[in-house]
Formats: C-alpha cells, structure tokens, sequence
C-alpha cells in the first residue's frame, strides 16, 4: 500500500519515481501563464494570515464549500472572519477526496509549511496558527515563496492599457541583484476587442488613446495605439499573448467593413452577431501579426462559459467560481484562422487551450496542420491541462493525446494558471503526474528500459528546458 | 487470478473488498427512478417463467440477439415460446462477454436464484427450470423479490393523468404492515408538452381536464389542471419529477405568447420549430417552479435520439430497442434554463442526465454553477451513468468527472432506471464499482489510508444516505 | 520489468499472452481497407531502399519531423536525397517515444527485417543499409512482403473509371499460382459526388461517360453509366464501396430536384450549399442500394477535415499531413441516411468508422438501432480505430465503446488503410493489444478463465474469421 502525500506521491512505479527524483525535481519553474497580482511581487506582499493567503480569491474552493452546503458568508462574505471562513473550509476539505483540491491542499500545506497533518476540523486551528505565523517571515512572503519553490520566471497577465509598473519594479529589483526571479508581463488585450458593449468598449478606446498617446478617431488608430503599446510590452521583457474566447472567429471580411463597425460600435451602437465576428476576426488578426513579428508565443484559452449564475454575478462579479466547460464547434474556424495567418506567414508560435477534454484529440491533431520546421520543434503547442483539467485525470487525457498524435517530447509543460503564490507545487504534481505516465511505459515495456537517460532527458525537457527555449526566457 | 462473479467481483483490492463487505453491502436500497409497472407491486404478480421476467420488455437483451444474428421472431415475435425465446437468448449470452449483459445476467442468476452456473446452450434447459419454479415461490414474486433485494424505497414513473391507484394500494399495505417497500410515484409530464402532435396534444389535454376537474380553455388552465394533479401526487408521496428530453429548451417567451401558442396547438394546428421551443421552455419553467416549491427533486434525462429505424418503430412501437446516443449542443441552454430559474430563487434540486459521455465534464461542471449553500449539501446533482452508461465503463468515467470536478462524497447515488424485479443488482454492482475505484485510489496512495473509516461512511453515504436525506424519504 | 518490442510485447499478463501465441498470431491477415498502389503488385515492386518504402508518402513520419523541427526539404523535397531524408528520420525517431510511430517503426523493422535494434542517429547507416540490400531480395519485393505477413487477401481504394487492370493481372497469377494473394478493387466513388467544383465533375462525368459507354445527358444516365461499372467491379472481385465524406448527407429530395442540380452543375454553374446537401444524398442512396443489391458491404469514413493549411496544399497537394479531426454534428443525419435505407429494405452490411473519438459511444450505439437478424450477425459494423486512432488508446477506446455499447465477438476487426508494403504489422498490433484487453479482464475475473477457450476462439474469430465470413471472401 502506497503512502498518501509522501516523496513518491503519484509515483507508482520504481522507474517513475527515479525519473522524478533524478530529473525532474531539480528543474527550476518556469511560470509562462499565472494570474498573480504584480503589486504583490514588486511590494513583496506579507500575507496576514493562512485565510488571506489561501481562500481569498479562490473560486475552486469556494465552489467546493457551496457544493458542501456551506454558506456563501463563508465563502465572500464580509461579515465573517478569516477564522470562520478557514474553519468551514477545513470541515470542507474531507469532503474532497477525490477531488483536486485534496491533493493541492495538502501539497501545499506540506511543501509550503512543513505541514504533515490532513487538515480538518480537528487539525484546523493548529494548521492555521502554524501557517499564519510562518506567513509572517520573511521566507513567506511573496517573493520567498517564489524563492522557496525554486520560480526562475513568471509571466502575469495584463490589459495593454496597464503601467507595467510592478513589473518595472521587479525588473530593476531584478537588476540590482536584490531578487533573482524575473517577473513579465503577459498582453491580454480581451478588452480591446470586447465590442458587446458599446459603452464600455468606447471607454476602453478612450483609455487606450490616452495611455499610448495615439488619437482615436478609426480602426488604423486603434491598431497604432495598440502596437505602441505592443512595443512598450516587449521593451518590458514581455514574450506572449493571451485569449480568452468563447470560440474562434474566423469570418471573412474587408478593411472598409471593420472600419465601418469600429466606427458603428464607438460611436454607441450594438453591432450585430456577425458584425462582432467581424470585427473580432480582424482584431485577432492584427494581433496575431504583432506577435509573429515581435517573435511572441500566442496563447488561445477558449470553450469556457463564463457568469452561469446571473444573481451571483451581480452579487459578486465575474471570476467569483460561476464558470463552466462548453461545447463549442470550433474545429473549421480554428482551423481557418491559423490557415489565414500561415498563408501570409504571418503565424506566431501559437499554444492552444481547451477546456473541454473531447476536444482533446481535435486539438493534438490541428497542431500537426501547422507545424513548421522553420521555426524550430513544437511550433504549435497543446496547452497544459487547463483550469477544470489542471487535475491528475485532465493532464494525463491531456498528455496521452498530444503524446499518441503528436510529440510529448516537445511539449513545453505546464504552467500554474493561477493567482496565488501557493500553486506551485502544481508544477510539481504535474511533473509527478509525467514521470508516472513515462514510468509506467517503460515497465510495461511500451517504451525501451534502456533509454531511461534519453527519457529522463526528455523529462527535463518538458519540466523547464522547452519552455526556456521556446519563449526564449 | 481472479474469479469470476465471486463474492470480490469487480474488487481489485483488499481495500476495495473491505470498503464492499463492511460498509456497502449492508445498506438498503432506495431505487429512487424506475421504470417498474405499479400494478406488478400492487398485485404483486408472479412470474410464469424465467423468460417472463427476463425477457419481456427488456430491449438491451434483444438488441443484443438482433446483433447476434438471431431472428426477430424471437425478440418479439408472437408465434415463439418463452422456452424458445430463452434458447435463442442463451445462445447469444456468451456472445456479450465484454458487454455488461455478461455481468447483469450472471449477477442476477446467482444473486435471485442461486445459480452459479454460466448460462450457455448447454446450461439453458436446466437454468430455465431451475428459475422459473422458484419463480412460483412467494419469495421470488414481485414483492418477495423486492424483500430479497433489501429495497426500501422504489419510485416510478407516471403521468400526470394517472390515478395512482396502485400507489395508493401499495400505501395502504405498509400502513397496514403487510408490506414494507414503499412505492412512490414520480412526475413525468412529458406528454403535456409533446405539442409536435396537434390531435394527440388535444387528446392529452381534454383527458387532463376530466381527471383533473379543471376546464381548460387556455394556457393557465393547463398549468392549474396540472397544479392539481402535481398536489395529488404530492399527497400520494411524489418526491421526484423526471423529464425526458432531446435537448435543453431555453427561449425567451411572453405570456401572451405561450396563450396564443396553446391556442394555435389545441385548435389543431401545426406550431413552427420556434413556438415549439417557446411553448416547452414556457412548460418546463412551470414545472420546474412546481417542483421548487413543494420541495422536490426535478430530473432531466437528455441526450437521447429515439425511434431510429421506423420500420421497426411502426411495427413494435416505441421502447422497443432503437433508440440511441445523441449529440447535442447542450450547453448554453442549460445554462439559461437554470440560470432563469436561480433568478428568481426557483431552482429545486435538479439531477441532470447525460446520455453521452461526452459531456461528462461540461455536466460535472455546470452543477457547480448553481449549488446554493441554502439548500443543503450537493444541491445540483450529476446522475448515475444512464442507460447505455449504465455499465462499468460508463459508471467509472461519471464517478471520475464527477470526483475531479465537484464533490464525489456527497453524490446520490445509484438508481436501477429498469422495468425489471430483477435488476435490483445493479446497485450492487455499482457498489463494488465505487468501492473499487475508492480502493485503489487508497492503495495507490491517492487517498489516504489512515482515513478509511471516513471513506468506508462516504460509501455508505452513497450507497444510501445521501440519498434518503436528499429526497427526503 | 517488460521488454520493449519483444515477444510478449503489448501482452501485460500471461492470459493475454496465450491468447495472442495459441489464437491470433497464427490467422492469416485479411487487409479488407487499405491504399496500396496496384500497380506495384501487378508488377511485384522492388523498392531502391529503405526511403523508398518507408518514407515516401507515408505523411505520418511527415507530420513527425515538421513537429520536431525538420525542414521541410528533408520530408518531401526534390533536392535532398534517400539517404538524407533518412538521417533526418532517425534523428525524428528518439523524439517520436509515446507516439505510435516509435512502435510501428520498431515493429516494422523487426518483423519485416530482423532488426532489433532502436533507430536513431548512431544505428540509422546500419539499419538503412541492411535493409535496403534486404530490399533488393524477392523475399521483400512488394509481393514478397505480402506473403512474408501472410497476407491472404487486400481490398485496394479505386476510382469507379478505373480500369482495373493490375487487378486483373493479380487475378490471373492467381489463378495461374503464380501468386496467392487475392487483390480485390474497393468502389470509393467521392467524385462522381464532388459536385463543389462544377468544372472538374464536368471533366469527371464525361470521363465516365467514356469508360462506361453510356452517353450521359441527365442524372439517370450517371447513375445507369456507374451502375455499368459497378456490376464491372463486382466481377472482378470487388466486395465493399468506401466513401470519405465530412459529414452524413439526409436531405430530402425528389427526383426532379436532383435533375434540376445535376443540369445545373454539369451546365458549369456552382450549386448552393442546400443543393450540393440535396444530390449528395441522392448519390449516396443510389450508392447503397447498388450496395445492397450486390450484396456488397459500405464503409463511410466521416470526420475529417482535410488540407487545412492552403500554402502546403497548393505546394504539394493533398494526403501530405495537413488533415485533421473534426467536431461535426452527425448523430440525427447519420440515423436519417441508414433509416432511409432500412425502411426501403435497401440497408447493406455498413461499417461507419469516425475520427474524432469523442463520437465512439454514438457510433457504438448506433449500430444497434440497424442489426438485423436476418442479414446475420453483426450486421452494422463500428470501424476500428481509424487514421489518427489507429494506435492503442485509439483502438482500447474504440474496442471498449463497441465491447459495452455492442458485441466485440462479432467485430470484423482491422485494416490497415495504409499504402505501404510494411504496414501489415499492425494487425499484430492490433491482436497483441485485443488479447491485452481480453487477457486483463479474465485477469481481473470480468471474464470468466473458464471460458479461455470460447475466448480464443473469439481472438480468432476478430482476427480473421469474422472478416472472412462477413465479407463472403
């Protein structure tokens, strides 16, 4: 019987365990996709207490309270304290086995505090004393917690319109010797082409004008603004884009037309459907021609249904634990849009997330349309296990169809996806999760015993050195 | 070397065997959605044969002989004997090895009848005797059988327009104690919105009015007339609604609109797609707030394309082995479905059936959009794997979506869905199948085996539990 | 610890083991579905060398090394030579681990070749040497091959205007002895529907116009003129059609609207999108019924979506690595189009085969609704795992869908739908990972070990004799 948690958690076989232990634990973190709060970084944020650190903001644990019954004051309510909402969480935490957010919980309480004990009501004070007051040193904060992980880089994410001052920050710090991990920003221009609303995409336009010093007055100006800030992204060591779209949008469509409907939409007026996916193709477009010629990775997350729950949003606003997996048909639009960039040679290194796993397969083969061996190996990347899937099950389905029709050799690994400085021990479930599946073939006799190096290697590979030399970091 | 259909069957571990034998085993059975005929438990009838029981009525078995090559002469044939209908099935039994009526058949003989034998050719004439004299015992008629099985609760399918007359005997004889299962109806209104039929929808509805005392002339009639039939059914110990449907239905609709449809379909005519998809949102809306407000758990089984092959449909009519998988685009109707309904704070407790496994994790994800600390644990239910799902395969991939992306601990559990006294074993069966899951996760230390007493009650709690307190029984 | 690539490759406990030494290794192969160019049997082929027949059209190695960063030159190039694009493969190989191309590769040179050691840079001169001078024996000739895996009959891929008459001369020496294995023509008529482009199904129709010797003025005379060759096929041994379509065509049509389109499109006008839906399902009814009166068995290949990237196509045409899976809506068509038919009594033994695997239990299902008795078992066919699933997770996950949803027992099994002389292997792959499923669950007491023998039977049966009786071979 295995132990739960220990220094071969998820590691089934002899092999995958050496595989971990030799290779893939000593590799740094590369951090290519998060959501952490850049002021924390370049402020050095100390936290007060286990609750602030670890619940605030996380809506994977907050939906698995509401699915316990807890009350939604324990979850976001202001009129609780940080004790009661962790107590109910630690009443919680038994009722996920099975789940995720056991095995992160207690990775995390082990790998971050030394802690050994299952969290749960009886646990529960201790843990959080413990945890609070270890908070409190200076190895805790946030930027020892990415020291403590061994974090060489991260890539936030962020609106073109943003200062990028923390990250300025962080990059002088970096500069001066006083932190060694690199901090940079990611361009998530969502906004920019969130035409839905005409009121507040008029106030993005505007905002944009002022930040890059471009008048607006038509798309060509829109495109300027943005490419200005494009620049300014990649003076500031900026190396990818993001995306969060429903599906992929791939119309047809003329210069006049999107000209036409810039001017509709800022002027107030609601586009209609096929105007949005108009003008949405040509954005795309023109951002995914910055990022080839800047020699930028694209990243795509779609098939997310987002604000399911209308009274909850306007309770407590998006990314409050209210999203959920589609079911998109999305195969002949993406297919169309990365066709339209590489007829122009115009298709950036591109990574592509999807959050439902039948999609799996379509994505692992639509990477093989595009590959070229002129950019180098893994061009067109399958995304890590993303959000929902970022779990055992979801990256192993995930690694077994980018491995079967495509090559896990050249895959560039994994990422935390996530706000908060106690979610890198994801990387190392992850790499976990690889040795065993690589582990397993190999004493099934599906892969050769002998070439465990090259493998071991390839382990390495994908742990960090990939992604080092893909984003060129 | 495993046996086969052991006392450890589908238990690959020693913990799995002790989670089965100590916690599982002992707990009744609540089979809180079935497809048995009321008038069977009433009068609790008794079997002629083995075929009778076994093969009457059971569409898995004959779409297996239809795919064995055997005539349909002796699926449904009126011109065969049950004797010759049974060879011709023990022909094909061991044909369906790696199919679940392999396990089913085998389970159900040595658990109703004490025969450990595999029913082949050879076995046939002896088995077929063996069962069907037993049959004409009082503790294998209808009801013996339900005491055999350990049931407590069975809740069945009807129409609002039913009288429930053989509820109400089977009532009337656990108050008096002469039988101890309790048989409740369920809700299925189905044919109150199956508007694509004029004359039949007429029909329906003019019959609804007599049983119901209501005159119906427009829209609010019908949903009065029903609200009636929904209180009797309340009254008789209805717990549960249950919905069949190809598709969510979420348009948005006025009131005059809905008035104006009904009108159009109860005077004979043919409605468009589009007052289709109003009239059934408009329907389901009332039913689902029907449901909310007497406390009831509403279930929707979709996905399903029925009726395929018409030739056969015109000659044996519906249910009859010809319906299959579907593949729908289901997601952001029901999303608004249930969103509509959380907007007003009408959302009961709803289950929701997939029939594709395909949607496994959009299904285990939306319910994390609408669970409600108000009402209890595990509010919004992912169901077991249904129909063709009903199986090992099927099972394991719900119990895993269901685990990673929401909360396996407070599920509800196993229902036969069946129209057979004999299908009670599939409780069993799931039983084991969760038991084993559970087991290696703890042997491969993904759970921890410290806590097998809080597991060994979560299987409890699943087997039986969950849903008592869920349902309210 | 297992070795790779040896006898007991794939074959994870003893049971499989004997399943595969005792039953399957030993059945001929029927390869009823593959792209061999008849030709090169005619003329008994000698390849050059390795390159020649390893490398050259295969887009699977293509698809390979584009991914792990080789210039195109080396896959398809004009200006780099055998030995070089074989340098480029090896160096490929190491990288390919987990994909099935590092097991085909390795079983490949094994069985064909002897060769056991891995390929990759340090062993690439070696290997290529020694087989390409294995390659000039009559022992490897094209024909040599054949019967080296004990090939008994290939069902090739052919125009309805082909002339047949490399069939025709394998034919002879079959009948002469100079060669025993048979060479069958498949009917795979996609042009005469491809009515997208008026211009060249002009060109198409006035070429079978020739061939048949039926002067075509109207859509009944296609249908005569194709009839005629049909009936041409037919007597040279043809036994199954094939059709490669993106989705199933169940329009309805009268006979005078498809004349209208087929005026319309032969006249050079281009057809709209309703039109091109309308004749195509005419077509392919009058295809089934050709089929079904011939007694004939159809496939439909549907999923795909081909030549994605359009600088490659227009580069090097189609079938070089640039297709993928899709996300097609099919299940309501799919049932319409074999509905059509069986209400007509015109439904012919039907294998459907998806790419995408997220459609397997549709599929699965599917064939249920359309067994039929009277045309003896298995009747519908679910097509293993095709294309991009041809692999083990592809082949576990198309076996295990049909195994619950249907009746392995009575599978037709597999096919290599390759175009190459050193594909044959993968029917061992094939069988070794059959008897692996079977093996485990005996192993596991899923299946009774009692029963070893009816389930050798069963592998034999799935490995040959299923294909042998179904066909009428």
């Amino acid at each position: 019987m295995k132990q739960f948690n220990d220094e071969n958690f998820l590691l089934q076989t002899p092999t995958a365990q050496r595989l971990y232990h030799n290779h893939a634990a000593k590799m740094p973190i590369i951090d290519y996709h998060c959501h952490l709060i850049p002021s924390y970084v370049a402020d050095n944020h100390v936290f007060e207490n286990l609750s602030k650190i670890w619940l605030e903001g996380d809506h994977y644990k907050w939906r698995a309270m509401r699915t316990n019954g807890v009350d939604e004051r324990f979850c976001t309510g202001a009129d609780t304290t940080d004790w009661e909402k962790f107590e109910k969480w630690a009443e919680t935490v038994p009722y996920t086995m099975g789940n995720p957010l056991y095995h992160w919980t207690h990775l995390e309480l082990k790998t971050a505090f030394g802690v050994n004990k299952l969290l749960n009501p009886a646990s529960a004070k201790e843990i959080y004393d413990h945890c609070s007051a270890m908070l409190q040193t200076p190895e805790r904060s946030a930027r020892g917690l990415m020291q403590h992980y061994n974090v060489e880089v991260v890539c936030t994410t962020d609106d073109p319109v943003d200062s990028l001052e923390h990250h300025l920050k962080v990059k002088a710090d970096n500069d001066a010797k006083i932190f060694p991990v690199r901090m940079l920003p990611t361009w998530r221009p969502d906004k920019a082409m969130a035409v839905e609303d005409p009121v507040a995409y008029k106030a993005y336009i505007d905002q944009l004008a002022q930040v890059s010093g471009v008048a607006i007055t038509e798309f060509a100006d829109v495109i300027a603004a943005l490419q200005k800030r494009h620049d300014f992204f990649a003076e500031v060591g900026c190396r990818l884009s993001d995306h969060g779209i429903e599906e992929f949008y791939a119309e047809d469509y003329t210069t006049a037309e999107v000209e036409a409907i810039f001017k509709k939409v800022y002027g107030g007026q609601a586009l209609t459907k096929e105007e949005i996916a108009k003008f949405k193709t040509a954005m795309m477009v023109e951002f995914a021609v910055m990022d080839h010629d800047s020699g930028w990775t694209q990243q795509f997350h779609y098939g997310a249904i987002r604000n399911n729950n209308s009274r909850m949003m306007s309770q407590l606003g998006p990314d409050t634990g209210f999203d959920s997996i589609g079911d998109f048909t999305v195969a002949k639009n993406m297919s169309k849009f990365l066709d339209k960039l590489a007829t122009q040679d115009k298709l950036a290194k591109t990574i592509i997330y999807n959050l439902n796993p039948r999609d799996n397969e379509l994505v692992a083969t639509m990477l093989g349309n595009f590959q070229d061996g002129r950019y180098g190996a893994g061009k067109i990347q399958f995304g890590s296990g993303w959000w929902f899937l970022d779990q055992k099950d979801g990256m192993e389905k995930q690694m077994t169809a980018l491995s079967v029709l495509g090559l896990l050799s050249r895959f560039v690994g994994m990422l935390t996806d996530s706000r908060s400085f106690l979610s890198y021990p994801r990387h190392e479930y992850f790499r976990r999760t690889l040795c065993n599946l690589l582990g397993n073939q190999i004493e099934n006799g599906l892969l050769p015993a002998s070439e465990e190096a090259f493998i071991g290697q390839m382990v390495e590979n994908i742990s960090y050195n990939n992604a080092k030399q893909y984003f060129k970091f």
